[in-house]
């Protein structure tokens, strides 16, 4: 699986391409980091890094993209930037037929360090580590996008699993509540159900 | 100069066209509101609501997109996704070759109002009053997004005579502090200037 991950930014947009194999190998594909001049208007700034990030698509032809989830924790400005900035790349990426998936700052901690409180060090020596880079990656942007790519590499068949596991528990308790309707109708005996849109009637079979 | 207004959203996204004559003169054209289900994915989402605006700018050919300009002061999950659907307008309208123009809710309701703080229902009434609407323009979204064209129709002027007038006064500074770094090299008489790199030799005309 080839995932293409983004660091959303409009100062700093980092983008990694780390190629996942089976288990826990991970390969660095290319990685870079894109810069909009802050001087710019800002629908000027999101057409570059909107540019940036489909002639990545075109190059790398990944899976999936993976975008780092934004919170408005810090300065509201840089958020709103950063938030725009996402939903730019999630549009390009739906737009190239590729799915999206989202992951916080402390899950991609988490499954590169360990620790979901790690600091930015921590990410990139752990980064660089894992994809046997012989040089890390900087600045912090471009080792948090590798982070991101790795980070959905390994949790992406997990994902899969617990969606499978939920569509299954749907399904299990959709056929427990038609026999239930199935055995308050034989209960009843004869005499059909008149009860129309109320909860029985609408959670039955029929 | 046709204005298409945008209030941006996932949920609810507001679209309103308004073509402003010479003074406050105001005519609606078109006004509509964009839904998605709140159950798709973002990307998805994203991509519905995009379509529609590159529909509508197809469809309107407007001079100028004006769009809400986004805060985090409420619920932060309906603010990202209000942020990122912002950023996929200005993207499309700056694809589109349009400017783009970000006012905030209060500029928006003193220019229809003349009160920053006006509720709803206090807009959307001076929006129907000012377009000769028989009816009111809702959900609430509809009539902000006629609001924020209006708003535009309004303060362009101002804000390119705001522009201008800075343009002007950097235009003078420039030339004031050349006379001065003039003046300096006289002063100095027939010794030329040597410094270099520093911030008198930095700031000459030369």
């Amino acid at each position: 699986m080839r995932v293409l991950g983004v660091d959303p930014g409009l100062t700093r947009c980092g983008l990694g391409v780390v190629d996942g194999g089976g288990g826990r190998t991970v390969r660095c594909v290319d990685v870079d980091v894109a810069r909009t001049a802050p001087d710019l208007p800002i629908e000027r700034r999101l057409l570059a890094v909107g540019a940036v990030v489909e002639e990545w698509i075109e190059r790398h032809r990944p899976d999936v993209v993976a975008i780092e989830r934004v919170f408005s924790q810090h300065n509201v400005r840089t958020v709103m930037g950063t938030a725009q900035a996402s939903g730019v790349v999630a549009l390009l990426a739906a737009r190239a037929g590729l799915p999206v998936a989202f992951h916080t700052p402390s899950e991609v901690k988490a499954a590169v360090t360990g620790e979901g409180r790690a600091g930015k060090e921590q990410v990139t020596a752990m980064v660089s580590r894992l994809l046997g880079l012989a040089e890390a990656p900087r600045p912090a942007d471009a080792a948090d996008a590798l982070a991101l790519a790795i980070c959905h590499c390994w949790r992406a068949p997990m994902l899969d699993r617990m969606a499978q596991a939920e569509a299954r528990a749907a399904e299990l308790a959709r056929a427990h509540r038609a026999r239930l309707a199935e055995a308050a109708r034989a209960a009843a005996g004869a005499t059909p159900a008149r009860r129309v849109g109320g909860r029985a009637a609408g959670g039955s079979t029929r």
